[in-house]
């Protein structure tokens, strides 16, 4: 539906709830029900953003050119939706630039191997390196290696990730991603390897961010494709030992930096106060990050547009905040080095006004389960909100949220109550950190019902000015 | 199933059908019927073939050290598996070698594409070449390009592969690939780019031969993976004229040579006889080879292993064929150059006792339809075919079958009458020409009823005796 017409569809919607009796409020829930339709109905804001942002910049890698020229187009963009407080928040960070990279296994008959470095691990020296490759069945095997045991070999951790469709198999396949290079180090490996932490079977490779430890990443490493995983498994398996060449001339830039982009829908009762919603600009560097996370950025900023062009302003200020640098956050790394935690450092009087936030940051399938924080778990709220998102085909997670997304963790850390909406990952890390993240992966049905459900549960938060999200969440911890 | 278990199986069927009247000899659907069961009751040949094939060897392209090896280690085992005749017959071809290869969409925002070289494209200069990119919806809207009108630009075929059961999709799409070349630099392009022929959505490219005009092929050629492809499709929409850099370090070793592999069960009533069933042992040079031809292979070895090793021999000589040199095949290239040519040179003298002819060229998943040729589509040989094939899910195709395979084309063209086992291709065109051709896109129970289907029609053609095929074709090609 082309814009104009659907903008003139919300205000037809919401002029007929507000015609007859002008001067009463609409409850928010009415008003959340309508914009929920209204997404349903189908529009392009969404749908439109992540194809541009994903076309005209490609790959945004955090410090890059692409992800700084993202962010300048975003805030353009933003502006002309009708935004108010549109800015760039620049902070430093020390950029990690991928260089040529390859894989081969050595002996009578050579093969290729696709892989791809991890983040923030060192290159190879010029020449390459090589060795025997020891595989282990997981982080915990590695772990247990006599130091010494894997000088001048490369160390292969072969754990499989199990699919889900809440993500619950990320965690016990990205320890070995996190934690693996520092473990093959200190059993003497000249490199490690892992099987790609994903849940496909394509010939390409997952990155995704390695851990510093003593401020540097101890050794190259490399995740796999599955398929080549399975190779040297087999080839094992077949008795031979398998002795790989590695090189990679990835760097660093330590003087770069990254951007955090602003938009707010001033509120109309309680202005000073605050509901975040967002999702992150940068993506992996051989992707496009359609589904990680242009998805996110458009989902959120679409959900606001609907909101920006209703005829009434919410009671609370909205503000959409697309972070910077999400990818090659280090947990333990110096202050300033991602989105979340500049957003913090930079409006740390703000934060105590900050009563919700969410994040969007896990494709751009369906929502099932609205995660709220403790507090208003249950109760009235809740009890709104699932009337409105109930129709979407979500249901209530059981217990409390707590963690919500990278970049909204140091502004949780600080006591803002966090919120989900939780989105079907069945697939998501079948793509995720790889350069099969494009647009073509993203479903446009499943991209709008988020929107449906982001502007819906946004106005609800937004717009119930009585419910006081903190001083819940705060009774709900003091509870015995 | 042990090996040793599952030819205690086959001898303990068949010796039930003829231990109780030792002379009359078994009516050949009794023992295609058996073999069928026997192959789907599970065993290991054709799988553990083609994963130590794919494994041990990787790569396969035709004139290279795994190419070679892989054909010594295939001659190897069908000597250990029982074939008689087993033996290697090298001829010469030019090998085509794939380089460094890239390319990259310049601007501000520069962003890596990927694509693979097309087979016998010629090397860009050292720096690589670029242009402005010109896309063509067609091979034909390329073709009506004037004569000058590209020069100093790229050529850019969109045309989108149709996804079908059958592989009728690929013809209106290869065209481009092989023909686009030429056509580019008539009309003046530098190079040419096209979509790859394939029916994914990844990034991955799929690479294939591109046709020799006046002995070369005229500018380099590649393949972007359909996501890139979109991508240019895309920004050309945004009002940009997508500029991109092409580098490819391909090259020829004119010295190179190729070989089949024979192995036979000789005939016990017509040894003089044959019935040839193949696969080709080449693949393409970047994935493995698994279902573009390793399964082929292994189905042929297995189907004959199974008639192997039964206690009575059929009355016509089955003959294995591995075929070398297959995916660079140049129809109008000099003779020689590969296996199917090279077969018929050697064979000369025998082909007019050559009574039907089947290659296994087409994946690994299910048949679903047998092609016979004309003479014997319909009549007591087809009923008799169907009524042990009709159980696995076969049915006849409605018309009698003329093409083959690429290996088997040259002994047709001699006269030798072709038969197919029809697989299902919906998803063959994902995995066709591309990295992703791995052993993990091989369904073992699909591959055990090609196998099956494969056993049986092999023995009904070998033990038939009685059926002259040849004629009952020429009296078919007779007939007003």
């Amino acid at each position: 539906m082309p814009k104009d017409r659907f903008t003139s569809l919300v205000v037809a919607l919401l002029l007929a709830g507000t015609a007859a009796a002008a001067t009463p409020p609409v409850p928010p829930e009415t008003v959340a029900t309508q914009l929920r339709d209204a997404a349903l109905a189908g529009h392009d804001i969404a749908f439109t953003w992540v194809s541009e942002l994903t076309t005209r910049f490609g790959p945004r890698p955090a410090g890059s050119p692409n992800e700084h020229a993202a962010a300048q187009w975003a805030a353009g963009r933003l502006k002309a939706l009708g935004f108010e407080n549109v800015h760039i928040e620049t902070f430093p960070i020390t950029a990690w630039v991928r260089g040529q990279e390859s894989a081969e296994l050595l002996g009578a008959t050579r093969q290729q191997l696709t892989v791809a470095a991890l983040g923030e691990s060192p290159p190879t020296p010029a020449a390459g390196l090589e060795g025997d490759v020891v595989a282990f069945a997981s982080l915990k095997d590695l772990e247990a290696a006599a130091p010494g045991s894997l000088t001048g070999k490369i160390a292969f951790v072969t754990y499989r990730m199990v699919r889900t469709q809440d993500g619950a198999g990320y965690g016990p396949a990205v320890a070995a991603r996190t934690e693996g290079p520092a473990a093959a180090a200190r059993a003497g490996a000249i490199a490690f390897l892992l099987r790609s932490v994903g849940t496909d079977s394509h010939r390409i490779a997952h990155t995704g961010t390695t851990r510093y430890v003593d401020g540097k990443v101890a050794v190259p490493a490399f995740a796999l494709s599955p398929p080549d995983a399975e190779q040297l498994e087999r080839l094992a398996a077949l008795g031979s030992v398998p002795r790989v060449h590695l090189f990679s001339s990835a760097s660093y830039v330590t003087d770069a930096h990254s951007q955090n982009v602003i938009a707010d829908i001033r509120g109309s009762a309680k202005p000073e106060e605050f509901v975040v919603i967002g999702g992150h600009l940068d993506s992996w560097d051989q992707g496009t990050g359609a589904i990680d996370d242009g998805t996110g950025t458009a989902i959120v900023v679409a959900a606001a547009k609907l909101i920006r062009d209703l005829p009434h302003k919410p009671a609370r200020t909205v503000r959409v905040v697309l972070f910077g640098s999400e990818e090659i956050a280090q947990p333990n790394a110096p202050f300033g080095d991602f989105g979340g935690n500049s957003y913090v450092a930079l409006h740390l009087s703000e934060l105590p006004r900050h009563v919700l936030a969410g994040e969007s940051d896990f494709g751009a399938d369906r929502v099932y389960a609205l995660g709220l924080p403790a507090g208003v778990h249950s109760g009235p709220f809740a009890d709104s909100a699932l009337r409105v998102l109930g129709p979407l085909g979500i249901i209530a997670e059981p217990a409390p949220r707590h963690e919500v997304g990278a970049d909204v963790a140091p502004m949780q850390d600080k006591g803002v109550p966090g919120f989900a909406l939780k989105q079907d990952g069945t697939r998501y890390f079948d793509i995720h950190h790889t350069p099969d993240d494009t647009l073509d992966k993203v479903d446009r049905a499943q991209l709008d019902q988020n929107v449906a459900a982001w502007a819906a549960l946004t106005w609800l938060a937004a717009d119930s000015g009585e419910v006081n999200f903190r001083a819940a969440a705060t009774a709900a911890a003091d509870e015995p």
